[in-house]
């Protein structure tokens, strides 16, 4: 096929066989709706990607609301760049990495106090995308309650598009979820080169 | 485990363990580097990481480079967005999403236009992140010439950053990098569902 791709004839061909599918893919796809997007799995990407959304969301004028169920000395770049931006609600959990607290109580309490965060963004229609950032962690730990989570997303406006990310997604929300990806480590230079993780692209 | 996870010194101990390894897996990693990060695989969320990646870096206050590799009636948003902020530089292919040209002729001039600007950011120093999105489309399509973009990542400055995204990423660029993340599609709205791609999540 890559091949072939050399003739102009066949790629033009090809493009314009393309150029149909894509036509009438969306032709057919006509339904405007807020759309419930996880992101999980292992691999690098996940929390930038949905960073990467929002400033797309911000692009097109929308106003979109932030929480941050994860916070330690990691994570600052996005934090600076979007905190203060206009349209741009921030709020980030009250403790460090769960692993420097080894309070399990405290872990909840902070948990909790950031969903109630979220849950007001979730009732919110002027909110056009809410980004619930490494929720799925603080869900692995049952810090918070899953089904009170599932509901309030479920019952949020229906064209406010939400955005979660960490690994361990629970197959209650990707059972919700509209789009799943999963993010596979193919190579990971932090764990398997001995390079510390960069400022820009990891933290 | 996450039974365990609810005794609190059960809970503390497995922090704690936590704790040491990350401080281990940190004190081995002290090398700094410039990371080549490759985002591919067919899932959503492939170029808004590597816009997230752009705006964490200039959450640092970084100076970054982007061009585009397809361009088309989408991605306007991101665009928007980065485009006319400080510290970065944006170009954009000059032609239409690739099947709405059919003409390779002018597909390939226009890549090798993008390519000629990559390459200025690619041996100036001055960028500390070079974001290369869709560059692998424009490979797969062979508009570029392989070896000349290896090289070119190769030789770029010790301590800048690139990332490439796209799906169909060559094996060869899988091996020259760094930290490579695989996106797989779980579920997508726009192909299911007949959900038509979202701004602010898709566009």
């Amino acid at each position: 096929m890559r091949e072939d791709a050399k003739t102009p004839q066949r790629h033009a061909e090809r493009m314009a066989k393309k150029q149909r599918i894509m036509q009438e893919r969306i032709a057919r796809a006509d339904k405007d709706q807020g759309v419930l997007l996880v992101l999980t799995g292992p691999g690098k990407g996940k929390s930038s990607s949905g960073f990467g959304m929002l400033a797309r969301a911000l692009g097109h004028g929308m106003k979109v609301g932030v929480v941050q169920f994860i916070k330690g000395a990691f994570s600052t770049g996005e934090e600076a760049f979007f905190r203060d931006l206009p349209n741009v609600d921030y709020h980030v959990m009250g403790e460090g990495y769960t692993w420097d607290t080894q309070d399990r109580q405290r872990d909840v309490a902070a948990a909790e106090a950031a969903w109630a965060v979220a849950r007001q963004m979730l009732r919110d229609e002027s909110y056009h995308l809410v980004l619930l950032d490494e929720l799925n962690i603080a869900l692995r730990y049952e810090y918070l309650d899953l089904d009170t989570v599932l509901d309030d997303l479920q019952n949020r406006p229906p064209l406010q598009h939400a955005v979660v990310t960490g690994r361990y997604a629970p197959k209650e929300l990707i059972e919700l979820a509209d789009t799943v990806t999963e993010m596979k480590v193919v190579k990971h230079a932090f764990k398997d080169q001995g390079v510390r993780a960069q400022k820009g692209v990891e933290l």
